[in-house]
């Protein structure tokens, strides 16, 4: 978090006043308080312009507690229902994928619906007549929104190509939703090409083609598996950054890291701040600093054409070296 | 599927009579008749030792429509709790993955619950006002079942290692519910090491990591994805053999290539019928013919390590090659 706002202060032009606030959430907080997200850090959070979010998470708190208390709370409470996953190999950045295909696309995940509404229950808990449940909701107005986000985001890149994953073959009714309003909405894009196709095919042509995606647009748990697949060919989840979006501006978007917050190595220096560093290109890029955002970007680029793995950095050296590159 | 009757034909015993009956089912029987399935065929079925499943699916049909009709439907119907997955990566053969590692794992994905049973709906369709739910129905009797059926395979494997892949952090209900089944039911079987994975990391242990698998236990909708996704790093669709397994054998049990059924090629003498051979290996292993079964699959190592790309065969060559060897 601080090699991100240093990147940030850097990457500014010298008359925009940075004002930051920062709020002591997570699992420290939690087990100091019981509270995830009080009522009054959420509050005060929507008078920001944005928010960058710490990787959250740690193994001392129940599985649950803090994804859907603090991460999903604030996304679902300011309606970021555009969650926006880029995902490129850059030079000399590591693949897993043999031949190092050429892969530059962005998946925009629904991030207010579908199986994360929080609708399941159980009945007769722990014992052996138990019946979980879990309902994916979704709606013509929630998935229109982030559909049409979608064909804009496709409509402004060189390509023009948008695939929307979904499993219409088994699940029937989100499925022909999703499709139908995939293709109604199309209509006003005739310069976008498109494509659909299953989940499950859409993770291998991840590995064997994915020169083929541009951009994709799919639904909120899909998003989630698919999108740190893209992290993990892509040169690891550490260099993969999200946006929280909420379009119409009415409340704060959000961006983040993709990862999780390794609290392993917490404080040891070994973390790679560049997923969050990234992150702020994100949040740049959103609030209208297009310029500021691509020089992060080139200077993270840079960083990466550089990096020897023989000689790692510390988080600050690295830190302070994409801050050197973005405001030299 | 002719190829796979052939070499089920050579690996059986002399002594062994097997006697087959042939179902035509699928997109053409569909457009002449509007049927997917008959009920005369379902209870006939019924009176088999075994079924092995042809790769249905055809761009002219609805989507879902056969999918839900014919292959859920017998999923469904005879019971296939264990959906049972191999990967392995065997020489010669081509993988996306830089390094070839050394892959070798078993999927038990649950057959019959989930987001697969059907029960979702949509309101006011077709208008700005839809809303669409697809309901994933999980119960103890059902995780029960399958993921005593996966620790008794992990037990009976060298490394004795077992994952479940899940997403409790966000499907709460769902998620206590395996949890606490395959913690609770691991106690059963100490021998067996054990671990959790959400499935968006999994997919990155899939790519970076595969040869840490063992075994692993999933829920219905994440081994669909999970599996095409082991299919894509161990030389591809065309090799990915499963089996839709009622353990009881209460009903017959049912294999079947993971692959569709690529009209496109249909008749052309271009598919590759090793995934249809080794759904046959895994019949035969069902049905009690371990020792037939393992030279099916040492006979399509065999044939896999001599191959030659630039030397294509064609569909009937491969199933005598195969048939050819497998018989001595
Ligand atoms: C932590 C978890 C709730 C979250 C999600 O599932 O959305 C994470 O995996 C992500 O992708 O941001
Ligand atoms: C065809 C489809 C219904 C099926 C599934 O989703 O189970 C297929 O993808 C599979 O994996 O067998």
């Amino acid at each position: 978090m601080a090699q991100g706002l240093k990147v940030l202060s850097a990457a500014l032009p010298q008359d925009v006043k940075l004002e930051t606030q920062s709020y002591d959430l997570g699992a420290q907080h939690w087990h100091a308080t019981g509270e995830t997200l009080p009522d009054a850090d959420l509050e005060s959070l929507k008078n920001h312009d944005a928010i960058l979010l710490g990787a959250i998470g740690d193994p001392s708190v129940p599985s649950g507690v803090l994804e859907r208390g603090l991460l999903l709370k604030l996304r679902f409470a300011f309606d970021h229902y555009v969650n926006l996953r880029p995902s490129k190999l850059f030079p000399n950045t590591p693949t897993p994928l043999a031949g190092r295909p050429d892969i530059d696309f962005v998946v925009v995940r629904e991030g207010t619906e579908g199986p994360y509404v929080g609708n399941g229950g159980s009945l007769r808990t722990d014992t052996p007549a138990e019946v979980a449940t879990e309902v994916s909701l979704n709606t013509a107005y929630g998935v229109e929104r982030v559909v049409r986000d979608a064909y804009q985001r496709a409509d402004a890149r060189p390509r023009k190509k948008l695939t929307l994953v979904h499993k219409n073959n088994v699940l029937v009714h989100a499925g022909h939703l999703w499709k139908n309003i995939f293709d109604r909405v199309g209509q006003e894009y005739p310069e976008v090409t498109t494509d659909y196709l299953h989940v499950d095919a859409a993770t291998i042509f991840f590995v064997t083609q994915p020169e083929r995606f541009d951009v994709i647009v799919t639904d909120n748990l899909f998003g989630d598996i698919l999108t740190d697949l893209a992290a993990a060919v892509t040169g690891g989840i550490g260099l993969a950054a999200s946006g929280n979006i909420n379009p119409s501006g009415a409340f704060p978007s959000m961006f983040e890291p993709v990862h999780g917050s390794a609290p392993d190595i917490a404080g040891t220096g070994k973390a790679d701040p560049t997923a969050t560093v990234l992150s702020v290109a994100l949040l740049l890029s959103h609030l209208g600093y297009g310029d500021e955002a691509a020089r992060i970007e080139a200077a993270v680029a840079e960083d990466l054409a550089g990096r020897d793995a023989a000689a790692p950095r510390t988080t600050d050296e690295i830190g302070d070296a994409l801050a050197a590159r973005v405001s030299g």
